[in-house]
């Protein structure tokens, strides 16, 4: 046998014509090896270009030794025109801020982008100046862009060229909370997320509070009430309430690598207080055609190692006396970043949802 | 040189006369080899005895082979009259429902009894049972006990004979939230306790959902709104509020050895609202005398690297428009269990508090 | 879009003709477990049968809820007939000892079967005696199973009905010096294994050892130079070299879940002091045709990082006077176990070779 | 009760005339940090001056907040008048390079010091060049420097002014070998050392490898036969032999925080294959005074918890045919580093070798 087996690209198992072909750009972080990795699993798509900020020209393989044998394809430098010419889609896997000045060109040559980072997910730019610093460089695009949490917008994304993937807290915020709020069941001021998150969700940055050894045996709360995914979680939320949605959202650093768990702690609305009703089966009924959500029984809880390494979100509920607890677990690069990010293009290509996913 | 100077029985620094001769019952256990490594650290105490439910004697050294060199003991079987006529004070590192069939003749002797279990802190005997699943069997001297939270019983501790040890999720939830309820400042049924321990919680029980496999990589909340614990802090917060304090607790298990850190949010009381006050300084000054109590600047919070391996106390308190979130950490094998239990000692035998503990 | 697009055995992608029928037996151990879910992406293969020493059948997503969604299958308790009447092919993940009371039946039905235990790998059934401690129940199928060491034995494997899957250190002990045994380049009595694994090794097992508290922060040598897998090592040695090799093996515990990295110390043998060759070049032409192996350049060693959760083994080669210093890293569960596994099941069913490992 | 009985400055038990005043420079590093935190047990020392490379001074304690309420210092800028004007000994806790810029003039003051970097540790300055990539600038101390492995060279340290703390890896391979090299029983040539460390080996490095995210779940071999402390190891055990003893050494990576393990292979010499000998009596034999090596009984062997934050080193030694395995533990930071640097200065100052280190 020869190796060229490997590539999926040369797969005999797929028909070659229906194939998107796909660029990443951002291939170097965390995000962008965790695309590749599930990409390279996708029967439907094919990897035709990388790029990231590197000095030189490198092959991927050289980057990440683990896609030796896997994946043979260089990475270079960004270049819009480059990606537009050799892709139909292109997963920006960028840095804030970054994002909004590669998107413009892509896609005004037609090509369809799913961003990753923050930069279109706040339809207010006021918002996004105040919790990131810097003005927003593509108001015009910012309108256009859909919100990509699959489960809530599905329609939305189907039909959408540009998409702005959710934030890994977000993503299991939102899903947690969507039932109540849609049907206004809980106080809009009274949601508390006490959210947990393995040091992955920092990326690759290089800073002394990302050592082994300050993480390692260590766990802290950050950025107490000031994270910049708490403006994303009560935008998305009130939404679907129909009113303003306030939260309290402490993150935590988990000294592991993948996962990031919620409690969430809500105190009932007057709706809820007035008549009784079963949460744990409106919540298997709300998501009970959903691919990637799993509520659980009632008594059991999510873990981490239940969700780590797959797309899947598990919820549980607590009925509470005046108050409900609800818990929410996913794995912050797939179901809050990657993972997402490719459910999106399945659902823009009309794909099965899960492909590359399972 | 020789080994001798090694035992700090033999310590030319310090006068013979004034040792306390204690003893630990259930020294195998990881409060008891936690209470080993403290007190031969500790000047003023000479361990005397140690025993533990073995199938015989054997060194201490050989079941510990980090004490090796460091204590010349054997560990006996228990026996409450060997203990007694050997020690002045006696440690009861056992698990709950043990401690209550020991102490018993220990103090009839007349002894000082220091009691880490669950035993005895509860002075409601059937919220005993309701939590711990068993009958209480010695409820007479259940009302000499004495909650031993050192910094706000000092004065009863000090003349007393008998300690009921602090739980480790109480001791930290406790004296994070005292300030405020014992000046009435939150809504008593408002506090929600999102609290995170490291694996050394569970002691050294071998079961399935402990092994390195399990908890490693992972995290997850467990006996959700149930645990035991729970009582025990709604009891000294109702005591010190003056009228009943409900809490929410929700327990994590983090991917890491020592420690606990709990998130912690009120809702503030109408007097609170009524009149604004610095939070802050009200903490200061609560604990200004305390010499393990630690409250972080503003805009600082607690990490368990912090207090890990020792008996402090770190908490941080931020006003967050009309709700408080505390952070509080600690070590759960001292200032939660072996730190306080000797701090307890030390108060007890009007020894510098910190003997042993720095 | 409904759930059972799933469940690999209604893809549309997949003729149904061609699918080989699975069995596992032994489904709740680590083996079984990770057989489950890279079989749960292998196109060619069908989960048809579970089993497992339980005590009741239970759904295999209550045992591992990590598979909820994802398998819908019961595990049932062990039953040869009803294996072999559901499977073409089946997996025994079973203890040592167990796997020769199971096999027989299987072999004798005319199925398929790959063993994952120790059962049939040593040919010596007094070897077998001595580092088991049991009698070995069935010779006459040791003399038929194939060693399934893909890369050393795949024309055997190709025709073989019955296959004692490698363990996990002799895997990687194996590959990293077949090429200089199979040359007779070093001295057959001058190799050093030092090898360090992670705690899936150990398997689901329950024990003190094995408990977070115990594995976390904490590093040894165990069973030193008196380990089960030493024979094994040194029966595929000597049959390579056609003399016997005789090695020293210290494995040792990591703190970390998966992967297996050996340090090999070996001595030049006169033909190669006598001659000088270049040995990196020598390993990258030996495995040149090899899907899984991959020699690192020179200058440049294998990390556990790059080779977990895959089917690779990695492998670096140094020269350092009168000494060779090899280095190799594995997955203990897939190259070490389940991804072998499946690899010999590609290769008796003549499918490419990746199928599902990728 | 105030705080100020915390500070061991203010202890009653120490008579203060006898005190030793010390100065750290480097106190920001590890090294530095452990040197504090031993110290502030130490009944007899008492820090008087911190120094380290930072912007501007600042309270060591809002450097380290685990140090808060410990220790009332500021940390100023390195200035070595000031050092000697404050300080009897002074604890060089700085990178190579940089300790012997600083310590001429210290030395020149006619103050003790101890330098825990790699600058006075290697007697031939080109050996020094190889291995650093530097020249040495202080030729003249150098030769004046007593190499501080307390076990080796106590008379030597007693009447010593300046020292050469040995580095880590060293410390364990020396102590492992010494009674072996001291009386020729292994081939000179023969000595593989198999070694490996927990992350804090590399210092407070902020570098992309030393993240959590590459070091926790990873394990893998650096600098392979060409780390600085191989030249450390061989110049000390040639001068026990008398003759050039060359090892092999291969340094990993820990995915821990503390703690060194060495596994170590050696060929037997003619002497002791000719006259059998109990490998493990001498050992016993050779360290029978020594209160900080344990010799494991015989099937026993170190583990990293056993030594874990104490200043011991656990040694067993196995006989193995014509080979000899020996497996030695200590903690990096203490007998590694910091503690050994104070029983070196427990030994110049004749105090009990073991205060502080208890």
């Amino acid at each position: 046998m020869t190796r060229d087996v490997f590539y999926p690209n040369m797969s005999p198992m797929i028909k070659k014509t229906t194939i998107i072909n796909v660029g990443i750009a951002g291939a170097t972080g965390l995000a962008g090896e965790e695309l590749i990795k599930v990409l390279l699993r996708h029967p439907g798509a094919r990897i035709t270009h990388l790029c990231a900020k590197i000095d030189k020209p490198r092959h991927i393989a050289e980057i990440f030794p683990v896609l030796k044998e896997r994946l043979d394809l260089i990475c270079y430098q960004p270049n819009a025109k480059e990606l537009a010419s050799k892709c139909d889609l292109v997963f920006l896997a960028l840095p804030h801020t970054v994002s909004m000045t590669m998107a413009p060109a892509l896609l005004k040559a037609g090509k369809s982008v799913i961003d990753l980072s923050a930069d279109y997910r706040l339809s207010d730019p006021r918002v996004y100046r105040k919790f990131y610093n810097v003005e927003h460089k593509d108001k015009k695009n910012l309108k256009r862009a859909v919100y990509g949490l699959c489960e809530l917008n599905r329609n939305k994304i189907r039909s959408a060229g540009f998409i702005a993937n959710p934030g890994c807290y977000p993503t299991a915020a939102i899903l947690a909370i969507a039932p109540l709020a849609a049907l206004n069941l809980v106080e809009p001021s009274s949601v508390i997320i006490d959210a947990k998150s393995g040091a992955s969700g920092a990326g690759r940055k290089v800073s002394e509070a990302l050592l082994f050894g300050e993480v390692n045996e260590d766990f802290k709360a950050y950025k107490v009430n000031v994270h910049q995914h708490m403006p994303e979680i009560s935008q998305e939320l009130s939404g679907l309430a129909g009113e303003r949605v306030k939260v309290i959202f402490i993150p935590h650093l988990l000294p592991l690598e993948r996962g990031i768990l919620e409690t969430i702690y809500a105190k009932k609305g007057k709706r809820l207080l007035s008549k009784k009703r079963d949460l744990h089966k409106l919540y298997k009924n709300f998501y009970k055609k959903e691919p990637f959500i799993r509520i659980k029984e009632e008594g059991e809880f999510p873990r981490l190692k239940d969700v780590s390494r797959t797309n899947f979100c598990d919820i549980a509920i607590k009925d509470e006396g005046d108050s409900i607890i609800i818990i929410a677990a996913i794995d912050n690069l797939l179901k809050g970043a990657a993972g997402q990010a490719v459910q999106n293009m399945n659902i823009m290509y009309n794909l099965p949802e899960h492909l590359g996913l399972l």
